[in-house]
């Protein structure tokens, strides 16, 4: 069935960071949580909740994902590293925003970037036309007050700016206060964003990665004690009203009908105390294969195109967003390299009733975990717990998710037919790793698969 | 605050068996779990749904509990007991039923009872006028499938029927077959006497103790396949099938006005494979102290009393149904005895903002376990699963529920003010038990706490 294309609308896509399944009153926490999310719900209520949206293994990882419709295998963006080693994505690398961009969009990145931190890989040279945020993670923001840090060896954070065309500056040091506030500074400038686009004659693409509920989960002052239930809580209640501002801005503008809204989470919960969050019926954390860490809440929401008050259980996995939103925005994925992503247009705007997706692999670095497909998942390497010890299975576990969210009974014995589509998937992905080598991690800006290293790259990067 | 009492409602009381908190799709379960759950799901946005309904380690003493509204340990109903050993409570409990019978109603018992097993201690002896069920529990009906079974050692099970007044007979054995049937013809009865009593003068009360989803979770023929999730997901929807047919009976009579319907679950999931149940954000199964052995899924409806759409995550104890549904019926709890429940009917028709109940104290048979007191538990004792070894903890474990709802971080030093009150609690509650010594499990039916054994009882168990 073919969808009849709608005028490419405006996209504003709200990424939050280590917000697990089960926190949102809409994914069954909320008040129990000590965190009601209303707004957030009713987002959900106006649009289609995903409780089958999957992500990869954290942070930057799901980010590269997202910014090139690939698994981070391909990429090299395999995990978090500290400023001033080699990290993000190659200029090789097309990204969303690159795609989007040339539609005629105007651009920009509110929030957290961590998909390269030097000239040439902040957002603005990889396809915003701007960027105010910070260019790594939040937990750096502890880093003044810990005791014996030396500037001098660990440099000090920023919150950064930066306009397409112009050098990154240093806005101010990214401390424990500052780490309270820029949550309410990347709402304020989406806003002023939406506000400033609305009267312009072009649509446009808000990226919005907030940085609640990272590490250290300290909320705005003004949120500080608003539960009772402690910062963590009142962080969420942050975030909600964020989102709240950010959605009642939008719809000041008229422009509710011609915006499609994305709000979803990077990973899931954190591991580490005392930020622990949850993901509610599942088990796991980021960082781990277990499904508490696959799944993430995910929304979407545009009046007159996606149903509300639909809620769907078919997988559907960051990568897809890709060519989703590239195809939304009348852009096609390039063709001249493995894009994993899935086009799921047809599902979202209720032309078809499935998913295009039946399952996925996963991977933590440079290591196949798992994989799953339908309602069954198949661990080749257990690790319930980060840091816990990861066993390499001579015979690999196979859980029914429907049956055991938990991941508790391994039926690799009575569901042994479910190891064919599963095997089958991994050996296809992998056939394509053999054909398309992965770019290795902190590969050069001249990085270019297939050519020589000195081959210099094909000059995506000034594109756009 | 006082609340103007309505004249007594019919009171319909439906109680699931081992269905735990994250199973239906109200809780965050239904679609999830392969099972929707519309007609249950929809009861509860009629009424009040409990996020924080707490009960007994497991069938049988929850059952005591509610119908004794006393802690098991009092009345030494602690556990499940073979067929022909002594079980169940003693004549000289004044059971919720016969409270109920005084006030003229009509009642009935449909389903499982686990209080007593023979003459004397049929629910038609402790004050319900006729009973349809089975006297113990569902994993009697594998007897006859089990190969060595051998019916002149361990008796055969029979689903029974009785008459107040008049000898309980067997009515046909309870094997696998009647296991699937069993809830089907709960289910007809219970509309039978609805309807019956619609058309007289008196109020009536149905307990419904259904079957399902206790091991072996077999679908009726009807509903085998019906979900393609398996026999645990077919059971879950003829569960809520079975619910809707029972409401539509209610609503059809035009009754539902002046009845209220409750339904809930008697503990937390199975543990045993391959029934095992979920809790949903929680830790656990029953016959553990963890969270999702305390809280399960529980709702009530009484439209024009209940305000619709209230879901409330104030502690309850299904102790406190005892003085609460006597006292929705016109009676009073008895004041000779120590009661464990506290009235909540203020708090249920929304005179009253919170429960009267801020905590509880948590045994497993004759062990304290735990005790809940707002946010926080703390674990005496720890076993997060059934079997895994109970370890007796020297310095206890707190936890911070809505921080923390999986009880993975002790919180006992940092909020160490908390075990002041909970402390006090245990201390206050364990003055009563020597004050009223408890009954000893397996008690004899002349058994009168404080007298000696052979004084006769005070002939409560023929009174109604």
């Amino acid at each position: 069935m073919t969808t009849a294309q709608p005028s490419p609308p405006n996209i504003i896509f709200i990424l939050a960071d280590n917000l697990g399944w089960g926190e949102l009153g809409c994914y069954g926490g909320g008040v129990l949580r000590g965190a009601p999310t209303p707004r957030i719900d009713a987002l959900a209520a106006e649009g289609i909740r995903f409780t089958n949206f999957n992500v990869e293994s954290d942070c930057v990882p799901t980010r590269s994902a997202l910014m090139t419709g690939r698994h981070p295998i391909r990429t090299g963006a395999l995990q978090s590293v500290p400023a001033g080693l080699p990290q993000g994505i190659v200029p090789w690398e097309i990204t969303l925003a690159q795609l989007i961009s040339r539609q005629g969009y105007a651009s920009a990145c509110f929030g957290k970037w961590h998909l390269g931190d030097r000239p040439g890989r902040y957002p603005t040279d990889r396809g915003f036309d701007e960027w105010y945020g910070i260019p790594r993670t939040s937990n750096e923001s502890m880093f003044t007050a810990s005791p014996g840090y030396d500037p001098s060896v660990t440099p000090l954070p920023y919150v950064m700016q930066a306009r397409a065309g112009e050098p990154a500056s240093d806005v101010h040091v990214y401390d424990l206060e500052a780490r309270r506030r820029i949550d309410a500074e990347l709402t304020e400038r989406t806003i002023e964003f939406i506000q400033r686009q609305s009267k312009a004659n072009k649509p446009f693409f808000a990226y919005v990665p907030i940085t609640q509920l990272h590490y250290p989960t300290l909320p705005h002052r003004d949120f500080a004690g608003r539960t009772g239930a402690g910062d963590f809580a009142d962080s969420m209640v942050e975030m909600d009203s964020r989102v709240g501002q950010i959605v009642d801005a939008l719809d000041a503008t008229g422009l509710a009908e011609r915006t499609l809204l994305v709000f979803g989470s990077d990973n899931g919960p954190e591991f580490r105390r005392p930020w622990r969050g949850t993901a509610g019926p599942w088990t796991g954390t980021y960082h781990t294969a277990m499904e508490g860490a696959l799944r993430v809440p995910f929304m979407m929401r545009w009046p007159g195109h996606i149903p509300p008050g639909r809620v769907t259980n078919e997988i559907v996995h960051i990568v897809d967003l890709y060519p989703t939103l590239a195809r939304i925005a009348g852009a096609s994925a390039p063709t001249d390299r493995p894009i994993d992503g899935l086009d799921q247009t047809d599902f979202l705007l209720d032309a078809q009733a499935h998913s295009a997706r039946e399952g996925f692999v996963y991977y933590i670095k440079q290591e196949l975990r798992a994989a799953k497909w339908r309602d069954w998942k198949m661990h080749v390497v257990w690790e319930a717990e980060p840091n816990a010890g990861a066993k390499h299975l001579e015979s690999p576990l196979l859980f029914n998710l429907t049956r055991d969210p938990k991941e508790e009974t391994d039926v690799g014995s009575e569901a042994s037919w479910v190891r064919t589509p599963i095997r089958r998937m991994i050996h296809a992905f992998q056939q394509t790793l053999k054909e398309h080598p992965p770019i290795p991690a902190g590969a050069p800006d001249d990085y270019v698969p297939g050519a020589g290293k000195e081959r210099q790259h094909d000059g995506v990067k000034r594109e756009k």
